[in-house]
C-alpha cells in the first residue's frame, strides 16, 4: 500500500522522502467515493463491493525502456497510460472500473514535480474512467521508472466477456481504428534518430503537421480505451467473446480462436487500418495491413457477435457514440488463421511480442 | 493480466516467450477456488466478493538492489516473501486474504528454471495463506528482477483495523520477536564483505551455526505473516489500531501515534528482541534496542488494546497459538514518542526509512 514498503538494501538519494511523496500525493487525490472505506494511508485500502457484482481485477505495467521511452511521452502520458491499460483490460471483460491501485517505484533523482507530473496523468485518466485511487506503493527503482497498477472492477454475473466464449460462425467485430499507434510511436523513433543525426536531418521534415500523424503519436502516448462499448458489449450479450487489442489485432484474433477452439478468417480490405497510419507505412515501403495487424498499443477492442445476437449490436453502436465497429471477419470451424487478400488466403502475421 | 502487455520499444534476448511463460505458470497453478470465475489466461480475473463482508486491497512490490539481493536470498524465497509482505497487510486491516495477482518484470536471461522457483515460493506461501493466484502480468525489466503482488481480502464491517483508532491509555502489544531479519540481514551482508576479502576472512567464523542466528537470516528471507492473529484481532474486536511490522517497531509506533492523534511511551525493557539478535548487534558494540527498533523487515504486528477490551486479548493469545504478544507500552495524552530505558527517557530512534 502506498506506506512505506519493506527493509531496503541501499541507501537512497536526492528522491523525497517516501512520507512527503505520500502526503503529497494524497493532497491531491479527489475526494475519495463512499464505497472507499479505508484510502490511502493504511496497511490496505477497503471499499464496499458492488451489490450483486461479481469482482473484476487486472494489473499491467509500464516500464521505462520497454514500454515507453521519456523522450517519446511526458511523465503525464505515463500516468495517463497506466492507469488506460488497465481500465481497457477491466472493458474487454464486460466490467466496470472501480478502483486502482498504483505501484511506483522510482529511480534516484526522481523530483516531486516528476511525481506531481504522473499523478497528473493518472488523475486525468482516473477521472475519465471514474476509478478512484485507492492505494498504492512507492520504492525506491535501481534504473527505469515504472508504474504498475491494479485496477479492479464490477461485472453482473452471466455478462462476463471472456476470450473463449466465440463460436464457428460468429463474426468478428472490432471498435475505432488500427495501426495508429505503431506508425505513431514510428515516427517518433524515425525522428529520434534524426535529431541523433542532425547532419542527415537537414531538410526533413518529420514533425507531425499533418493532424493524422500528430494523432496517430497521440494514440501511443495516450490510448483511449473503449469504456462504454466494453461495458455495453457485457450489459447487452451482444458479443460472444472480447479482448483488448494491446498486442495487436493478430495477437487478438488468435487469442480468441485459440481460447475458443475456433480458426478466424479476416478480410484485409474490411480491416479499418488509421488512414494516417496506412499513409505512413505505405511511404516506408511497409505493407500497411501486416503493419496495422502487428502493431501494439491500439487498446480497441475486438469482439466476436453471433448471428442471433447480431441485431443487439446497435445499443453498442449507440454507445460508441461515433466510434465506428467494424465487422472484419468471423471465427472458422477451419483451425487456421487465414487473411483474404485480393482474392488469395495468407495465414495471420504472428503479431506483436514483446519478449 | 497474465497475458502479453502492451507495446514494447526494444526486442528481448533469452527470455522464453511470454506465451510460453504463462502456459507453464497455468500448468504449475492448483485448482482454482469455485469463487475465482475468470483466472489466469484472459484480460482480467473475475471473482464472487464474500458476502456481506468488505474488500481490502493491497500492492507491495520486491525489487532486486533495494528489496533482495540474489546472493542472500533464493528465486523461491523472493517469491514467498513476495506473497508473504502483502497478505501481511491484508492480517494488519484484521482481514482475511484471498486472491494474489502476481506481475512479474523478468531481466533479459531469466530462464524458464528461474520462473519455476520464483514459483516454488509463490505458491508455497500462498498455500500457506490459503491465496489463490488469479493472474499477473509479465513483462521485460531492463534491468533488476521485480516481483510486484497485489493481494485482495476480506473483512467484516466493524472489524477493520486502521491505525487511528488508537485512543491514550491503550496499551501497545507487538507479536513475536523483533530485529531478527535486521540482524539476519546484516550477517549475510558482513558474510558477502568478508568472503570479496579471502584473505581478511580466514580465520573468521560466520557460518550461521549458531541456530538463532540461522533463524534471524531465515526471518530476513521468508518472514511468518502473522495471518491468524490479525484476523482474530479484528474478528474478537480486541485492538483498536493494528499496522505491521515493515518498516521496523520504530516506525510503526509512530505512525499508529500520529494516525491516531496520540504519543506514545515504550518500555525498552519490555521489548521482545529476538536473542540471536541482540547478541549479534551487542558483539558489534551496537545497541540492541536502537537496532531492534529501527529494523525493518519484521512484519509482526503491532496493535493497540483498549483497556475495555483487554480482557478479549486472550482469544489472540490462542490463536497465536505459541506467538507471544507482548505489552511494550501505551499510547499517552502527551504527543511525545519516548523511550523509557533504565529509570530515562529518550526520544524513539526515526525508524528504518528506504528513501
Amino acid at each position: 500500500m502506498i506506506s512505506p514498503a519493506s527493509h531496503a538494501l541501499h541507501d537512497p538519494r536526492a528522491t523525497p522522502g517516501e512520507r512527503t511523496i505520500i502526503d503529497h500525493i494524497r493532497t491531491r487525490l479527489p475526494p475519495a467515493p463512499a464505497s472507499l472505506i479505508v484510502a490511502v494511508g493504511d496497511d490496505a485500502a477497503v471499499a464496499i463491493p458492488e451489490r450483486g457484482a461479481l469482482q473484476v481485477l487486472t494489473t499491467d505495467a509500464l516500464v521505462e525502456g520497454v514500454h515507453f521511452d521519456r523522450r517519446f511521452s511526458s511523465l503525464a502520458d505515463v500516468g495517463y497510460k497506466a492507469i488506460a491499460v488497465n481500465v481497457s483490460d477491466v472493458a474487454a471483460m464486460g466490467g466496470t472500473p472501480s478502483l486502482a491501485l498504483v505501484s511506483l517505484m522510482l529511480p534516484d533523482g526522481t523530483s516531486l514535480e516528476d511525481i506531481d507530473a504522473l499523478l497528473d496523468g493518472i488523475l486525468e485518466m482516473s477521472g475519465i474512467a471514474r476509478v478512484a485511487v485507492a492505494g498504492g506503493n512507492i520504492t525506491r527503482s535501481p534504473g527505469a521508472l515504472i508504474v504498475d497498477v491494479t485496477a479492479t472492477g464490477h461485472v453482473r454475473p452471466r455478462r462476463i466477456l471472456r476470450r473463449s466464449g466465440g463460436r464457428p460462425g460468429d463474426a468478428l467485430y472490432v471498435t475505432g481504428s488500427i495501426g495508429a499507434a505503431a506508425a505513431g510511436l514510428e515516427w517518433l523513433q524515425e525522428k529520434a534518430r534524426l535529431e541523433a543525426d542532425a547532419a542527415a536531418s537537414r531538410g526533413l521534415r518529420l514533425h507531425p503537421d499533418d493532424d493524422g500523424l500528430a494523432a496517430c503519436v497521440g494514440r501511443h502516448r495516450r490510448p483511449e480505451p473503449r469504456l462504454r462499448i466494453g461495458a455495453v458489449l457485457g450489459r447487452a450479450r451482444v458479443a460472444s467473446a472480447c479482448m483488448d487489442l494491446s498486442d495487436g489485432l493478430a495477437d487478438a484474433v488468435r487469442q480468441i480462436a485459440e481460447a475458443s477452439g475456433t480458426g478466424a478468417a479476416i478480410d484485409a480490405s474490411a480491416l479499418p487500418i488509421d488512414a494516417a497510419a496506412r499513409a505512413w507505412f505505405t511511404a516506408r515501403d511497409r505493407d500497411p495491413v501486416d503493419a496495422a495487424l502487428s502493431g501494439g498499443d491500439d487498446y480497441e477492442l475486438l469482439f466476436a457477435v453471433p448471428r442471433k445476437t447480431a441485431r443487439r449490436l446497435r445499443s453498442a453502436e449507440t454507445a460508441a457514440r461515433g466510434v465506428p465497429l467494424t465487422r472484419i471477419g468471423e471465427l472458422t470451424t477451419e483451425p487456421d488463421l487465414i487473411v483474404d487478400r485480393d482474392g488469395r488466403s495468407a495465414l495471420l502475421p504472428r503479431g506483436f511480442t514483446h519478449f
